[in-house]
Parts: C-alpha cells; structure tokens; sequence
C-alpha cells in the first residue's frame, strides 16, 4: 500500500516535470542558461564575455584564423586543431603541431565553438578568456611555434593585410601587433557559437525537446552533472579536482594533473557529440564510457547502461548549428614576407 | 633615313597591336584560350576536361576536399597542400606531408585552381587528368599515407557520408569506393576555375587590359612564351624538356629530373603572383627571377629588366576571381571509425 502511494506520488512528480515547465525551472535553477538565437541578443551577450567585438575584427579574423604563416612553418593555422568542419576540434588524441609534434602532456584539443563562454581556457585554466588564450598556441613550440615578432613581420609585409588592421583598429597608431592579431582572431572565434534545440527548450519551448531526451536532461540534473556542466556553456566556467574519488583507468597517459592545485578545467558539453576522443589526454573514444566514467569519478554513480544511454540522448541536443563561414582567401605574400621555416 | 622608316613602321605595327584587336588575334594565334565568364558554358568546358561532373559530386568532393580522415594520421587534407586560401597552393618550397617529412624530390605543390584544364598532372606529368591525380597523394607516403582499404573504410562507418555517395553515384551498388571518392574530389576540383580580366580580352573585350598588360602580353608571345604557355590554362598541356639550353642554378636541391625521358609538366601561369615560391623545385620566391630564368633556360633570351616587369605585368591579369567556398562541416565519426593513425 505505502510502496505504491509512493510510486504514485514519483510518477506524478516525473509527469510534471516531463510535462516541460517544470524541468525548464529545474535546468534554470541548475544554473544552465541559453545561447540565444535571435542575432543581436547573441552579439549582446557575446560582447559582455569577449569585449571589444566588431564586425571588422571578425572579419579579418576569419582570415587570421585559417592563416598558416602565423605559424612558424606557414603550414598551421588555428583551424588545423580546432577545425570548424569537425565541431571546432581535430579529432585525435593529443593535439599534433609543428614538426609533427605531439602535446607534451598528451592533452586534447577542445573545441572553439562556444568557447567566448568559457572563463578558464586551456586545461589547466590558465588564460580568463580567448583574447589571451589565442596567443598561447601561436607561440607554443609544438603547436604553432612563431615569435610574436615573426608574426608581426609577416603580416606587416603584405600590404592587404596592414590596411585591413587598420580598419579594423582605427584608434591604433601601429595596428600590427601580436595583440591585435590575438585580439583579431578572439573576435572571430567569440562569434562561433551555436545555440541548439536544448536553448529553444531552455528559453522556454517545452516541446522543443521530447520525452527521451527531457529523461536525459532531468537525470542529468539529478545525478549532479549540472553541479560542474552549467552555465551558458553547459561547463567552461570552473574548474575542479579530477579524478575527485576512485582512480583514472587512463591516467597513465601523459602527465597531465591540473593546475598547480591539481585543478582541471570543466570542458563545455556543446557539441559533444562531434568532439571524440573524450577527456584532458583524449584517451577515451566513445561518448557512452565518458559519461560512465564521470559518473564514477566525480559524482561516484554507477550509472547503468540506461541511464547512460538517457544522458547521451541530452547530450545529442546540445548539437547546435554552427554559423556558415566563408572559406576566406588571404593576401599573397611578398618580396618582403618572411620565409616559412619548417626546422 | 632608313632608320627612321623602320622606326616609323614598327610604331604603327605596335600601334595597331595595342589598339586591340590584333593582339587578340595575336593570342588567339598563339593558342591561348579563354575560359568563359558564364557559368553555362564555364560548365561545358568543364566537363569536356572532367567527364561527369554532376552537382552532387561537386558537392560531395567539397567535403571530401577538406576531409583529414582521409590522410592516415587525421590531419592532412587535400587542402593543407593546395590551400583554397592561398592560391591554390601551399606557399613552401616542397610539399610536407605525413610525419613532417618533406617531398623526396622536393617537389613544390601545384595550385589546384584552373588544374581541370590540365593534360598533365604532376611534375612529370605522369597523369593524364584529376580524377585520376587525386589518387596519388591521398596514398604517398610524404602527403596523406592513407591506403584505398582505410580511406573507403573510414568513409564507409558515416552514415551521412554514405547517404551523400548514394546520391552522388546512384547507379552503384556499393558507391563508397577509392575510386568514388577520388572522382568526387576531382568534381569539386574541375569547378574551380577562375578566369580573370585576360580571358574578358581575349574575349573579345580589347579595353579589358591597359597599355602595359598588352604590352607585356605582345612580349610574352613575341619572345615565345607561348611555346609553352599556351591553351586555356597558359600551360598545363605539355611537357618540355627542361632546362633546354644552359644550366639551372637550383639544380642541386632535390633530385628531380623529370620523366624518363627528362620531360618536365608545363605549369599554368594563372594565378601564378599568389602561389610563389616557383619552379618544379620552388627554389625560386622572386616572381621577376622566375621570368628571368625561364627566359635564359628555355627560350635562350636574356630579357631586359624591363622586359621582364613587363611580362610580370601581364602575369598579374591572370589573377582570377575565386568561386566562393562554404567551409563545409563535415559528419561526425562514429565507433566503427578507424582511429587516426600518425605513426
């Protein structure tokens, strides 16, 4: 009799929130906030993290972006890690750069979508946003590997170039600066982001997501996920000690332990689903064992493989559209260009 | 008095030359060829020098292009050699590929644009068209050290890839093919062409090219350039030997000695200010000595300084407009997908 008041009473509880509102309440309270998808709302809230965004920075951002002579070789750009065609990451493991080097501590490239959302960039949550972030792997020997002043050379010497910096920083007097050219592409990357079913639910579209997938969201909530995975990120606004109890099964690769604390930066749920290998050493492929083993470590849930299986349903929402670019065409270089130098 | 009288005739001669029509007739004579600015009948030229381009298979060959699953390691695609961005090419001496490792021969990469009108691909010009070029790099060792079985594999475990070779190669049973995949590719390829304001003169239009471009086109056929560079892609049809006369001053770096025969691909000139360093060997960064050089080497011709600002005059209008590209985003990877491999 009690047993079965009590399931009656769940099951109602459940229905309400399946029924929408209440779960939008929940997720709201959980902290989760929406990207909007309405332009000028987007740009308002992406200029309160990346400031000084304009369009003339995006644009010759872009360009920036996609620029492999702002790597010492000439062969690397951004893109080659943090490829847009593939959710904004490179798909391996441990992130692979100049002279085919591979990360020092075997970490993983994280995605650039949505990262303008993120105050802690980087794994160990070193840089507070992407106008900083940006001139770390420019310079990173086994990534982009240029000086800041070879950088500057280089876009110097073709005049297309100087002009649009120019524009694009009228109040600079010498705009050709590893600042600005950082600067530059944090503007293009701040205004990669992809708002997704999950924010028409969040913004208060209850049937924007449908039964399986509100199941996965309420248990994400539930068994704790939200705790680090919130915000408008959905994660990248904390960091936190990992493994929190039980034992890595992969820590053996590279030697990465977080920050000076032990600290690891909370990576961004968004897009998910695109982003494999899994993980700061990208040592796990398949998105079922990744939830599995945040379960364990961080929250010590033995999920079952259902409940797995629910939360990857969420997670799938969270696949967003990401904005059309324009493959862009770069100024040639000239007599003056520094040469690219592969050694 | 004689003197003068020759004078007085060449001058006219010039005169008439420049006026226009004659020296489109000049070129026309030489064999040079316009590519049309409208797309219908760009299209049927297209498909005269690639059978069976369709819009399915241009569209498909868009991702494939940028496509790193499709190189051994993940991170190689068509487009880190001959970059859309960049002319068409990669900017650096020898091409470097796979694990860092340079072109054995120091081979400098070819632009990709315009490289449907080719007859001879490759350096030695050992292929007759794209689709069949396409096969070659995916496979070396140095470039992208994919094998016909993994690349057909990788494509073969997404399912939106499969979809899209269904609808590009609806009369297969089994359209998921190396072969597939490397006509695919060449059907992107074939659309990029770019003409330019020399093909609105050699149209007809005598006002598209000033007093200096003429004057350096009625150089570039006077002193033979058009031997050689010649047909809708100002080469690209033949193979010379090379040098013919005198010696190469770069001949020590690499081993390239052409085919068996000693014959060497002649390269287009379009776009030829965007894709420097030059040469089979890209030992050359100076678009002047390049000129300069093939002057000495092929033609027996020690061209004045202002001859040869001249012909760089004339080169410049073959600078096209570049189709505009849409990055494409590429399908996801799932668990049947053959890891990365950069060993």
């Amino acid at each position: 009799m009690n047993k079965l008041r009590i399931l009656t009473i769940s099951m109602v509880a459940a229905g309400s929130l399946f029924a929408g509102d209440a779960l939008i309440d929940a997720a709201k309270n959980a902290g989760l906030k929406p990207i909007p998808f309405d332009h000028k709302a987007q740009m308002k809230l992406v200029k309160e993290f990346q400031k000084g965004v304009t369009p003339a920075k995006a644009e010759l951002g872009r360009k920036l972006y996609f620029e492999p002579r702002l790597s010492k070789s000439g062969l690397i750009s951004c893109n080659t890690c943090h490829n847009l065609g593939m959710g904004g990451a490179d798909g391996v493991s441990a992130a692979i750069g100049h002279q085919w080097t591979a990360n020092p501590h075997h970490l993983n490239s994280p995605t650039v979508y949505n990262s303008v959302f993120n105050t802690t960039q980087f794994w160990d949550g070193r840089s507070p946003h992407l106008g900083d972030q940006a001139k770390g792997p420019m310079q990173a020997m086994p990534e982009m590997a240029i000086t800041p002043k070879m950088a500057e050379e280089r876009i110097s010497s073709i005049p297309e170039y100087v002009a649009e910096f120019k524009k694009a920083f009228p109040q600079d007097k010498n705009p050709v600066t590893f600042e600005n050219i950082a600067d530059a592409i944090a503007s293009f990357e701040a205004i990669l982001v992809t708002p997704s079913k999950f924010d028409k639910f969040l913004a208060g579209n209850a049937n924007a997501l449908n039964k399986d997938e509100k199941e996965g969201l309420k248990l994400f909530i539930d068994k704790g996920c939200t705790t680090c995975h919130t915000g408008y990120n959905v994660g990248g606004g904390s960091k936190q000690k990992f493994p929190l109890m039980g034992e890595y099964k992969y820590a053996n690769i590279g030697d990465f332990k977080g920050d000076k604390d032990g600290m690891v930066k909370v990576p961004t749920l968004r897009n998910i689903t695109q982003t494999a290998p899994y993980m700061h050493n990208g040592a796990i492929w398949s998105l079922e064992e990744a939830v599995k083993t945040m379960g364990e470590l961080q929250l010590g849930a033995k999920l079952t493989d259902a409940e797995i299986a629910k939360i990857v349903t969420f997670l799938k929402t969270l696949e967003g559209k990401k904005p059309s670019i324009e493959y862009p065409m770069l100024p040639s270089s000239t007599a003056k260009t520094p040469k690219p130098d592969a050694k």
